[in-house]
């Protein structure tokens, strides 16, 4: 599904000094819309050795206590110790949050509830392709399995000597019929305690982690394997690597198989477009796919700050169409409603739901992956019905 | 020369919060490279109300006054005051930078030094089209030249009342031909002081920025502007958002028509392939399209960490090409070296060049927007000749 013959994309773990930093501001996100739905949230954060800095502007009556939650979520990770590099306990805790700028706030508020205007301009994609079952490219998807696997068996003692700090790579080879057909090579960098060889380590992560997830009949003696390739991954997280909100921003969507907005999600209410219009984005582009009208489709929307409808909506199917291009993207406006106040509505946004997606992607999650929490509303296939009811 | 029939992309001008940081982590990064070529900077930046806080790993012997030069970057920008939200002279700076971590070192540094060792994984892409004479997609260029535009009637005080936070966005319309047609939205705030009238702003902007940038043969009755839609844009700068390194990625490439692979640029030195490959990149697809091989082409590189060879080359010249592909494949091959020692060398990136491309772009920039600067090394289509004599 893709003019490519090899494509590459990465993945990285939950003890990524970026996903510290991206789960942080969800968790701050989430403990404030929980008491607070109509609160407006920006949250940056910034983690460097021995330090979480929390920033951004935040408007609520919510009443939170800030420093536990970051405390908490660096604990949840696994950073519990000095000798780890980083200790949720004993970290220091900044705070330099202020408020949304009345100017911004008052272009975004709305007497008419349903009028409510973007939160910044900005343009955002949705992507989707029947690559996989979970309509996602395979290159990112199977690069999540494995940072995935990697917290797994570090989480239930499989391999006890794994550190939080991962990152995987793969490299898929396309047939010429745009299906994947091989994996060229596999990336998988992984934190460790001092005990464990290399060697060792080299044979666990081929066992333990890439054999459990890369599809057998893609491995051949041709694929290259890349494992702790600097020899040495012992100190990891904010030690080694600063970390801040809104930087894995391809891992966080297609790998860079589909195109990119530039905005960041983590840390942002819906009202920001950023996080909802690309939310509504893949849920516009995995309904058409569902409903079969296309096997590949990206589309773009863009906003206005303070306007309700976009100032574009446009699509591509890649010539994949089952059905003519203009019929779909009369079928798109028919169906969807992309005003940030009906997205948030029909995608119910306002709740605490945004820390789980602050790893291992935003997107193509079914619930196997989500550790007790249901599936993402911008998941569902309701609407192709619709659409294809829409074709007729 | 898109598959989209509406396309949309934004800038930001120097004064946005982001770009602050950029600029910050790139001055710094010039700072060290200008006395100490072999360093190693990754440099990230918050900005927020009156601090600006500097961060990441840096091994260096060069001795330099960094908060001078944060203070000098703000100065410059023109937050020299309370009154206009920030002020370089009074603001605080609080420097929590590292060391580069040993482990990482150890993996990029080779007796040999041309087999140097990338400085991360990671995926980049390089991206050109003959949409425009810089052989860059049209929306991102005009968007640039909006808010370049707004910093320069700012400056030599032909709209006094501006003030330096400002964003742009261009919807284009592309014709059955793939060519740029017309415009279908302009986008444009800008921060002011409170004196202006929301209306004296909106024609000031219409008549100053945007009908001297845009080509006006796009321009028509159905063209929809929207300027300072929300009404009111004093408070700006990192008062109104907070600001962070690495958070304009879109903004810095191809605004969202070319695929990104994640990684950002600013504050890092070149032994970070996530800049160094993503400039090469760019110099590879120029020369391509300069060649005339393709009149669009993208191309994909991907790197383990400590490895000197890529971990996969790969193009996409979308149906353009008009020689095969796999002369072109094996061309590129041939004319160009992506190990890291090879692009540094290639294209001489050991200098201190960074802090002009931290704003307007790092692709497509000719010396007309320079301000004095020479062009960047990347955008030379040098290697256009060999690429056609590789053909026969
Ligand atoms: C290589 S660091 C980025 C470069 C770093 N800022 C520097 O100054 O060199 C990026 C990521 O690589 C991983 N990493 C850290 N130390 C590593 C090591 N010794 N070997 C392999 N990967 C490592 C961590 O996940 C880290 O966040
Ligand atoms: C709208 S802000 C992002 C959202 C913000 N973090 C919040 O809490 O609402 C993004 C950018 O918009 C611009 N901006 C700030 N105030 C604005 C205003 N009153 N009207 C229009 N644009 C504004 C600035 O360039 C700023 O960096």
């Amino acid at each position: 599904m893709t003019e490519y013959s090899l494509f590459t994309s990465e993945s990285v773990s939950e003890g990524h000094p970026d996903k510290i930093a991206d789960q942080i501001s969800d968790a701050i996100l989430d403990s404030i819309l929980a008491e607070d739905p109509r609160a407006r949230v920006a949250c940056e954060t910034m983690v460097k050795t021995g330090v979480a800095i929390i920033s951004g502007e935040i408007s609520t009556n919510a009443w939170v206590d800030l420093e536990s939650i970051v405390r908490g979520v660096i604990n949840d990770i696994g950073y519990t110790s000095s000798d780890v590099g980083f200790d949720g306990a004993t970290c220091s805790v900044i705070n330099i949050i202020g408020k949304q700028s009345p100017e911004i706030n008052q272009g975004v508020d709305r007497e008419n509830l349903e009028e409510q205007g973007a939160g910044d301009q900005g343009l955002m994609f949705g992507y989707a392709s029947d690559e996989t079952d979970v309509l996602m490219p395979a290159p990112i998807t199977y690069a999540h399995r494995l940072v995935e696997r990697q917290s797994k068996v570090r989480r239930d003692g499989t391999l006890d000597w794994l550190r939080p700090d991962a990152k995987s790579q793969v490299t898929l080879r396309y047939g010429a019929d745009g299906r994947p057909e091989a994996i060229d090579a596999v990336v998988l960098s992984t934190q460790h305690n001092p005990e464990i060889s290399l060697a060792d380590l080299r044979e666990a992560v081929i066992e333990e982690i890439i054999k459990p997830v890369l599809p057998a009949e893609w491995l051949s003696a041709e694929t290259k394997y890349f494992i702790n390739p600097t020899g040495k991954f012992v100190i990891g997280g904010p030690v080694g690597d600063c970390g801040l909100t809104g930087r894995k921003i391809i891992v966080d969507s297609y790998g860079g198989m589909a195109r990119h907005g530039g905005g960041a999600f983590s840390g942002k209410d819906p009202s920001k477009v950023d996080r909802s219009a690309a939310y509504a984005g893949r849920w516009v582009a995995k309904n058409i796919v569902a409903a079969g009208l296309a096997s590949r489709c990206e589309i773009q929307v863009s906003y206005a700050i303070g306007e309700a409808q976009p100032t574009s909506i446009s699509l591509n199917t890649f010539g994949t169409e089952t059905v003519p291009h203009e019929k779909i993207v009369a079928a798109v406006r028919e169906v969807f409603d992309l005003r940030p106040f009906a997205i948030i509505r029909d995608l119910d946004l306002l709740h605490p739901i945004y820390r789980p997606t602050a790893s291992y992607g935003h997107f193509g999650r079914e619930p196997y992956a989500l550790a007790g929490a249901t599936a993402f509303s911008w998941e569902k296939t309701d609407k192709a019905e619709a659409l294809k009811a829409a074709m007729t």
